[in-house]
């Protein structure tokens, strides 16, 4: 067991942090709240935005970028948006640091804006008062932009990656002709959250529709998907937002339309974030430390060469070419080795477009102590290549996901079969979160019921439920669930809302989330 | 000529604005100082991120996020770094906003921070943070990250893409065991963006050595590249710091050395940012608008349909999807059938790895308005297909560098002929560049000669010199020039200075800068 992890089953946050901690994946920064995301977890956070944006890029989307600072006038502009977000929020009031006279090494604020302004929440207002600028007519629609960028909301209470004052996202913002083009976009991108977080986080989800007490702060309709985590807390993974004519009225984005009359537009807007990585981490990865899902894999494979003697070393290294060359190709073994240091970690694109490698490790140190690194780090399969393995042609093949060895002849070896075997891992990895998640959605007949679901097992509850904001407010005091989402599949008729006996044509989906 | 935009010969600075609106890369913001990056610019960024991060990946860093806030102590930390940066900066200094009892819908700041905090300049004092609690031994080292990010610094007076307050950037830092390889880095890294400029952009650079006013504070050595424009005037297009030991003792990064002995890491830093798109703007357009390099073009060949009918419409459309499947092969114009919507731009993946795409104009208006469209936006190629053209089985290939026509037969396309096209374009922009700096590097052997050439031609003047704050500041109030750098080229020997008329063994660059 790994002695600098904690078990789950002991302190689920606590194990929580050390999985970050023991994979390298982040850091709290000296500013309260503000995380750095260190090499090991900004690769995978460069492997998830490379998926999304080819999946925004086919659906017609272009990227773009707007300024990080916001006036409050604009975020004043949208009466729901104001009270959702102006509120806790970084706020520039000066623009020059001066040395205080009398406080020698100590800088202060000088030069006062005239009127304050504030780091980004979201960029519903900025893009809004553009867009005004950009559509003149129905020939200048639909708009489709995407934002990557880094976004703030001053949190009190933080957690790596799931809940941080500076996060990382993509923020989309579309502006349509119609409202039904814009409800397909905004239903659109839901899919497309759905699929990534399915086909490459290989996390399941639900899909559904939030409460009016859920939704963003301006929209009309906010959609979701939601996941489960291993200690029976949902998660928020992503969001898409129809606005209806609530931002385009108060930022008076106007077109002439084809019928010569001057409308209003459609806009949408929809967002995943860093805390990608934190759902990621939560679904998957168990006591021994970190599980990557093979597709955001910064690193698919390690091989860990062990050998006492230079001659063993020679023999093992012979070894681990014939591999490689089986893996990556001759050229690419050769262009590897012509930039390649003497010593330390050779690394070997398995997939270029999506910066996949193969790593050998070839550090100074003990193979117990490489086999650890790499496994705290969740890569998804070790090879470990001995004297005596060479001897029979094979080497020993490890599965991060159920530990399990075997020995594999290298003569079985090729990019195709390791593709093949992170498929198998893929599928693996989403089968045990679906079965987890599947056996964790209870139905409850009765508030009761709920109550006692969530004191002793948690999960998601499903329920016949009228949503109401002072209903799910109480709920939310005496049990910390709330209604996740009013899931897309409902069983149609009506039933007896689970709080206060009314009918209800609505069935949801209730739990403590983070 | 075009309407829209200014000749240059007329005013520089308002043809320069007229190109970027035309083509519409960037628009003002709301916010004074900050630029809107729009989708046409945004592309060549990506284009230039792309390729830049190869380059990073291929001679091993790795990329990270650091806070976009930092505590103004950190600022006061570093001596000379405080007077270079700590000024002009954006400054946090609460974190709420709350509605304005007095003023009705005016939201005022609230909770103030206990210490200011400002929007990174730059963030060699938070990575320098960091890397103190991550390096203990000479086996952490060396660190070689990379940050692509957002930073500020207050300028009064701002330009699209070449000065705004906000702009993005990469930042490289690196940490290292001794001076040599630290030395060794900012060079690599210095070579790395030469090439990039001249491969990619196809900006012939000179390479130098600032002086010690010009350089970064806090740096020992500052190393640049610097481009000429087309209106004479220079542009430092990239730089590469060697910081020694100044923030590593600042930030006391220290590691235990293989004698056993505490020491103090040697750092670097280098970074290039959107001011490249203004170096690209600057150096290769026209009074026609923007050319793009072939390398950071997101459409390289435009296809206007020209017909009058239906019938010729067809005739037209089967014809160009010869061209396509010549060009990007029966499998992608079958993929792009499939998502096209009945109207608009059809957009062909040329080159899927660099996003680089062919587009073919079908929208519902004038061919001469398409073709203004894509002239203006500075794709390399654009290809017309008429009824008469298709009979001949040829369409018009015009170029927009050289606006040259030619008539090519359908038979001749293939992909490898477009990229051979592609590749001839960028030799071309290159040698014009290239050919425009060294007619304008003139040699000056007294200051009186330096003098009438900055007043009658501009451009970069050759010369003996010895540097000194001094004398920079007075050439500089007297003639607008700066020592852009002291070039790697040197003569040897020895020769008088132009200012003072002492002996020394250093030429400089001298010239006006962006």
């Amino acid at each position: 067991m790994a002695k600098n992890i904690k078990p789950r089953a002991q302190d689920y946050n606590q194990w929580y942090i050390d999985v970050i901690k023991a994979a390298q994946l982040a850091d709290y920064s000296p500013v309260k709240g503000c995380m750095v995301i260190r090499p090991e977890g900004y690769a995978i956070w460069e492997a998830i935005q490379r998926d999304l944006d080819r999946r925004f890029k086919e659906t017609g989307h272009v990227n773009a970028y707007f300024p990080l600072l916001i006036p409050q006038s604009f975020l004043a502009k949208e009466a729901q948006h104001v009270e959702g977000f102006a509120m806790e929020c970084a706020v520039v009031t000066h623009s020059r640091l001066e040395k205080d006279p009398n406080k020698p090494g100590v800088l202060k604020p000088a030069s006062p804006l005239e009127e304050p302004l504030v780091i980004r929440p979201t960029s519903e207002t900025m893009i809004g008062h553009m867009y005004a600028q950009w559509v003149q007519s129905y020939r200048d629609l639909p708009i489709l932009i995407n934002q990557w960028c880094n976004v703030m909301r001053w949190e009190m209470r933080t957690r790596l990656f799931l809940r941080t004052a500076e996060f990382l996202w993509q923020e989309g913002h579309t502006a349509h002709e119609t409202p039904e083009e814009a409800q397909e976009e905004t239903l659109r991108m839901l899919d497309v959250y759905a699929a990534f977080a399915e086909e490459v986080l290989a996390i399941p989800v639900v899909k559904g529709e939030k409460t009016e007490s859920e939704k963003f702060p301006g929209a009309d309709t906010t959609y979701c998907i939601e996941a489960l985590m291993q200690d029976g807390k949902a998660l928020q993974a992503g969001t898409s937002h129809n606005l209806g004519q609530n931002f385009s009225k108060a930022f008076d984005i106007k077109y002439l339309g084809r019928d010569q009359k001057q409308q209003h537009v459609w806009t949408t807007s929809w967002g995943v974030s860093t805390r990608l990585i934190g759902a990621m981490i939560m679904a998957h990865s168990d006591d021994e430390g970190l599980v990557v899902p093979p597709k955001v894999a910064p690193v698919v494979t390690a091989i860990v060469p062990i050998f006492k003697s230079p001659e063993e070393a020679a023999k093992v290294r012979e070894f681990i070419e014939k591999i490689l060359v089986a893996l990556v190709g001759a050229e690419e073994v050769a262009a590897v080795a012509k930039r390649a240091k003497a010593e330390g970690i050779a690394s070997y694109f398995f997939d270029k477009a999506s910066d996949q490698r193969i790593v050998v490790d070839w550090r100074d140190s003990r193979p117990g102590d490489k086999q650890y690194h790499w496994e705290q780090r969740g890569v998804p399969f070790r090879m470990e290549v001995g004297p005596r393995d060479v001897d029979g042609g094979a080497f020993v093949f490890k599965q991060r996901l159920d530990r399990s060895k075997a020995m594999v002849q290298v003569g079985e070896v090729s990019a195709a079969w390791l593709r093949g075997k992170l498929d198998e891992m893929h599928k693996a990895m989403f089968d045990k979160a679906a079965k987890f998640r599947d056996e964790n959605i209870r139905r409850a007949e009765t508030y009761a019921q709920m109550k006692e679901i969530f004191e002793t097992k948690g999960g998601f509850v499903r329920a016949w439920f009228k949503p109401s904001r002072e209903a799910e407010a109480k709920i939310k005091d005496e049990t910390k669930a709330t209604v996740r989402c009013i899931p897309f599949d409902q069983p149609g008729g009506t039933g007896k809302c689970i709080f206060t006996g009314e009918e209800t044509e609505t069935e949801v989906l209730f739990a403590v989330a983070y």
